[in-house]
């Protein structure tokens, strides 16, 4: 297998674009195509500044890295999340000390959900969810402090490490139930809907899960291997299991579902009256909310103090 | 494992209804689940006259029969189609004669396409496919005659055997293209758009193949087992086995799939102006088509006929 541009061998193939490329070649390549993404989509340009939300895991550390090389203004943000008596969370982070340690240009913020909150995740769930996954809650929390630190410190983007395999996952899972609402928002940008929510964009939107790793590893970026431990046997691993198949049948499946999904939506497939939602501030931390008082992140911990 | 209603032994539970039923009690849900969707999506009354396309596998006889348990003036119409040289339309066609010997009121006809036509599905194939899988110009030619035989016999509606997991499958196809025009056409009922074009009814859309195979199997009706060889390996059926393990992960995914699509659907979801068809009468056989001169299954004649 030889790369097509250069003839040296290839270290990769990618089946849906045709494509075998050389190391360096791919290095090269994603870049170009999350620059390619970014443009497509406008989710921003040189002169804003991004809050990338980085894990610890292949996908937000490639993020990081390729829009630095890109010469964007992003800066890191880490929550700390208290998984695995922490140990999960630990490693995650030191995974990020260890990028940025290499990087000058590499700033980055902790969050540490325990120490600025009183509980970690799986506190949250054991007293607020009765032991069960606490995945949901997990989002809520992330999404909450996101916004809060974008808002804060006055972000224009927040940028999220998500590749097709999880977007596709999603639309898999949204389209078995046709969910309307869901259907008519995902999207590779969410615009800002209020002066406290900054946009939330995916740069990786075209990628698949397996070019991220293979640029993380190639790149010679350190990744956390381990998925987080609530992860495992996860409904969207299930589906990205099942597209997976798809994909082996017919290589490009997954690529094909989620932009002629996109596709569909702009020709007007979903085009029903979308329900405006009405935004109020929370009473207690000010972010927007559909909820009449406190929002969702503000509720559960009135439910802990309540106790 | 208990029948629910008279606590005899089951012999089937169908997950998504948790419903176990015996023999006694299966044999009366069939019937009942049909005319619940015959009613439900207005197929056809009592004096309707059904056409019944019978191909002698479980899903047809099983359906001409709860047709005719139900009384309904339901008759046979077989396709000699003179697939792998024949030898599997023979044994098709035994199977259905089988069937109608024991019922008196089973009445049918057997079109035979190379008696008629001049040429069996693999041979037309053969000339004008190349080769290729005539799974495509089968479905024409079947549908062509249906649409004829319906016609010249004053049928009022068409009713063929897909089951759910038919259903399902062509939807997932078409969902992961986001084919907006089948989706829009994708219904338990097709109503005329033309006088010589008969209504087409599915009434077995709710029920399961497995349902669908034991209804035969505990009613003894014997069915041609073997698959159509064409079938064998075909990506209707690949897309069977992942909605399968859909189905087993989350028992109900594929009703839920496919009625939430309706529903969907119903609720305006792909309100799109549709782009009504013009239909012409094709200038050989009649037959409405949209294309200008001569329909499909005129052109796939002339083709041979220019050879």
């Amino acid at each position: 297998m030889k790369c097509r541009k250069c003839g040296a061998v290839a270290v990769i193939k990618m089946q849906q674009h045709k494509l075998a490329l050389c190391e360096e070649h791919f290095l090269e390549w994603i870049p170009e195509q999350t620059e390619r993404a970014i443009k497509k989509y406008k989710m921003f340009g040189p002169e804003d500044r991004i809050l990338v939300a980085v894990s610890g895991g292949k996908d937000s550390l490639s993020l990081w890295d390729v829009l630095l090389r890109l010469g964007y203004q992003a800066e890191g943000l880490h929550i700390h999340l208290g998984i695995n008596g922490g140990g999960y969370s630990d490693s995650s982070l030191e995974y990020v000390e260890r990028f940025a340690a290499t990087r000058e240009e590499a700033k980055f913020q902790v969050v540490d959900l325990k120490a600025a909150y009183g509980q970690s995740v799986p506190e949250l769930a054991r007293t607020t969810y009765r032991g069960r996954k606490p995945c949901a809650l997990c989002g809520l929390v992330k999404r909450h402090i996101m916004n809060r630190v974008a808002y804060e410190g006055g972000y224009d983007a927040i940028a999220t490490g998500h590749n097709l395999d999880d977007e596709a996952a999603v639309l898999m899972q949204n389209t078995l139930r046709w969910q309307a609402g869901y259907l008519a928002r995902q999207a590779p940008v969410l615009p800002s809907t209020h002066p406290r929510l900054a946009r939330k964009v995916k740069p990786f939107i075209r990628l698949y899960e397996r070019e991220t790793a293979a640029y993380a590893i190639v790149r010679g970026i350190d990744y956390i291997y381990d998925e987080c431990p609530y992860a495992v046997g996860s409904t969207t691993n299930f589906y990205k299991g099942i597209l997976n198949q798809l994909e082996s049948r017919s290589p490009g499946t997954k690529l094909s579902f989620y932009l002629s999904f996109l596709q569909a939506r702009r020709e007007g497939l979903f085009s029903r009256p979308g329900e405006a939602l009405e935004l109020n501030e929370c009473q207690r931390c000010g972010q927007p909310t559909t909820a009449p008082g406190l929002c969702a992140f503000c509720r559960l911990w009135q439910r802990m103090d309540s106790r």
